[in-house]
């Protein structure tokens, strides 16, 4: 749109002017897409300055106050909705910006972006090679080129694209299930012997929660020890299966993680391997990406996500079973309506009777698009220089005055640290930790009124609230880390000196008319951890 | 990219050469996102364009020749990239064409689709408040109107974006078996009572697919009996139900279909939540859009995919449960690291825990934009004008020389028809159905050679293959629908004289020394159908 009269023309129009429905609007449909392209690349290149916040955070009643979100009767013209976009985009989180280290999805890839521009262009679904030829074909490429990676040889196994991992670990959970009891699948669980599970205490819950949706029970997925570096003790598990079978259950699922959602430990695979093995149990690992990770190529199934390290933009998952048509006889329904077997083709390349969804989304072509960009080599030199940066940044806790590391080694990308304001260094262990399970919320409270960096915090079984750093945004560099460390410091400072003033007047709370009881009480509440 | 030498200069460069690696090459990012929007657009034209194929169809090891698939070592540039796109694009099946009518998505909604766009720029995890603000409480917005419509109170139920129908009623099933047997979640089925559930034997196979993951079991998944026009018989199930108590099963989940897959039928829902209410048991709806569905607002639960009538890109699913915090309480597992307590805001707005998923596509955005740009009406309107071509195409079956109807009396957009080629009309019923079963496939296989049309084929548990229209394309109209006739009619002679000219030779078959031993089989079979 090159002229202010033109975009108010396009304004005017409404959906149904457009194509489909009106062929004679070719130019207009041209433009108004043309421009919603613009306005997006306009907000890619605001969300890499670094001058522009990270959030302008509101809270969900004052948000609920600003956006207007109601469906109306009548349509919205094409000036409205863009209009829409815009507020939309305003009150976002922008997860691209550099200074964005918030969990899960950081960083934005813009071919990966431009794959789901085209994937959603072409909007295909996944089930048939009838309707969607290339895609089922890329995606068995690229299945290949992952088993090839994880170490399996091609025809070992299967895969397939999950709408995230946690229907990825059901999917393996459920697969291992059949393979030692395919019975289950027609007849049920009822009567049959109790099967547990076992798992680090610091995996992800989306294992327990496969438990729970498979009717074998959150009880009977058993957390395993881990050492002060969070990988899981492989004895531990040993004597955990010796106890459960001793006790009448059937033991049948171990899953080892590779790369913790805290502490971004590795469970040794090797050892829990043999454990496995030695009793017959099908292994699974949940698994960040990373060149090289001994004794994967053992696993029964895997867990990868491409949305995470890789950078594929979400959702992109995917689940690995080392075994040839199990995942299809699994998950099979036979559902001949949708399955045909006279087609005019082979139809072994349908894939839709190995899902447990019918319909699938086009989860390969961002990804594909993006490892095309990059090569092999470019994956390798970016996850490089992810742990430069993880080194780099470790460095700096450890060497800046106030912070202190959770777990002193990282083996990966995370890095879990506290800050401990000065005016509290002094303190006992006890009362320092107490103070910090309430200063490190405030000061991700603080950063996220500011607007300027996100980052997580949480807290651990024997640990207060510590904030979790993990390296994973392309558009990250050096300077944001430091910028992230000063921004902790100033805002920490300036949390303490308030706290302080508030205990200053500690005498005056409870006659103080001006003060609401709520806020006496806070106080108080305050007062009561620094005295 | 308004010149050659600029689309070369850029199509020289590599990913890192732009954002976010790169914050010098602000223009190239520019004009390399504005040049694949552009080349997007482009293939929009195209698909609308009545004069191109639907379809460029190859066998699947043709098309691995055509192709190159490959992961490189080394990166690909942008321009390589952007042709790699172009053969995507070209083999690829175009689901918007006016004249796609095989089964799922159908159509283009441009609306949408910027909507997808957008999701993908903004790339953003919806499992708390703190990092999706906008789409939390939009998503809020848009099932409490869900609800509304089917009529729910509001805060009389919750519900959830899930990733495709059959997730959905995975959702379902699990809530439902938690609501009537808390302790599964935790202990498990084993030595449970046998849980069993009822769906009609027209019903989609997801539900089936739900009992086997959930550890209930495929076999006590009872199908329903349904009427000649595939609606579930009420008295079918009460026999059903009570034959399961007599026999020491415990029934708890019906699912009624609104809509089912191959004839469109409704279940009569009434009748069947009277049933539920009866013995006690759980009302599931597994429903396509339409205003007013009786009964419906009796439903413990129902799955509504967005991603199908109304037209979102996929995927658009939804799961609603008639229970407050059922779904929360279901699907919880408290995962501290996650779901902090301690947050800045009311961390009721997190809903990271009533998910089976952990991360969570965005899938709402596309949805409520598309529905804004329509506004209420406008789908009524959409709807009523599908209903209207509906009546259109059945009119044209029933009037067209050569063509039956399956199902005389479609209830709503599934049309079910047979073409019948002149030569075979005067043929016996057995003899007619066995030829059918041939000649339907055939047709199909024709038509994707063509790549002028495409629609669905199946057989059904007493019919022969059959063509299984639905109108649910934006961009078709009564001309495409007219086309879709003619072209049959056009293939099905051609194909008729094929097979006739064969038969003539038959004498010759046995003796001709030019063909394979295949050959003479195939002709053989055609030969003997025919005499």
């Amino acid at each position: 749109m090159n002229c202010e009269a033109e975009e108010k023309k396009i304004g005017n129009l409404y959906a149904t002017d457009l194509l489909p429905q009106n062929l004679e609007n070719l130019d207009e449909t041209r433009l108004f897409l043309q421009g919603f392209a613009q306005f997006l690349i306009q907000y890619i290149q605001d969300e890499n300055n670094r001058d522009n916040k990270v959030l302008d955070f509101h809270q969900p009643s004052e948000l609920l106050r600003k956006l207007d979100l109601k469906i109306p009767e009548n349509p919205m013209n094409l000036g409205q909705l863009l209009q829409s976009c815009n507020e939309v985009l305003k009150y976002g989180v922008k997860t691209g910006h550099p200074r964005y280290f918030n969990q899960i999805s950081c960083g934005l890839d813009l071919i990966s972006m431009a794959g789901e521009w085209l994937t959603a262009t072409v909007n295909t679904n996944m089930f048939t090679y009838e309707i969607a030829p290339v895609f089922i074909l890329m995606e068995q490429e690229i299945l290949r080129t992952m088993m090839n990676l994880i170490g399996w040889k091609p025809h070992e196994g299967d895969g397939i694209f999950t709408p995230g991992g946690s229907i990825a670990n059901l999917y393996a959970m459920n697969a291992a299930r059949y393979y030692g009891f395919p019975q289950i699948k027609t007849s049920g669980m009822s009567f049959m012997p109790k099967l547990c599970a076992f798992t680090s205490e610091d995996s992800h819950y989306s294992i327990k929660s496969a438990a729970a949706v498979c009717g074998i029970g959150t009880d009977n997925c058993f957390p395993i020890k881990t050492d002060e570096y969070g990988r899981m003790v492989p004895s531990a598990l040993e004597q955990e299966i010796m106890r459960c079978k001793k006790e009448g259950l059937h033991p049948f699922f171990v899953c080892a993680t590779a790369g913790t959602t805290v502490y971004g430990a590795f469970d040794p695979l090797n050892r829990i391997a043999d454990i496995c093995e030695k009793y017959g149990l099908w292994f699974h690992v949940d698994v960040k990406y990373r060149d090289k990770l001994s004794g994967i190529e053992r696993a029964n199934s895997i867990t990868w996500n491409p949305h995470k390290l890789m950078g594929a933009i979400l959702q992109c998952s995917t689940c690995f079973i080392r075994h040839k048509d199990l995942l299809l006889k699994t998950n099979q329904m036979s559902a001949d309506y949708l399955f045909q077997q006279d087609k005019c083709y082979d139809v072994r390349y349908d894939t839709g009777d190995k899902a447990m969804q019918c319909g699938r989304r086009n989860d390969v072509f961002k990804l594909w698009l993006m490892w095309r960009s990059k090569g092999m080599d470019g994956f390798r030199h970016q996850i490089n220089r992810y742990m430069d940066l993880a080194k780099y940044f470790t460095n700096k806790i450890k060497n800046t005055k106030g912070f202190e590391m959770v777990n002193p080694h990282p083996e990966f990308l995370n890095i879990c640290f506290w800050y401990v304001p000065e005016s509290i260094r002094c303190l006992k262990l006890e009362k320092k930790y107490s103070l910090l399970s309430k200063i490190t919320p405030k000061i991700k409270a603080k950063m996220m009124e500011r607007g300027t960096t996100m980052v997580s915090y949480q807290q651990d079984k024997h640990r207060p609230n510590f904030f979790r750093m993990i390296i994973s945004n392309q558009a990250t560099t050096r300077d944001d880390l430091d910028f992230l460390i000063e921004e902790i410091i100033s805002i920490g400072k300036g949390l303490v000196m308030e706290l302080l003033e508030n205990v200053e007047d500690k005498e005056n709370i409870q006659t103080n008319e001006n003060l609401t009881e709520k806020r006496k009480c806070s106080l108080l509440n305050v007062a009561q951890i620094f005295s």
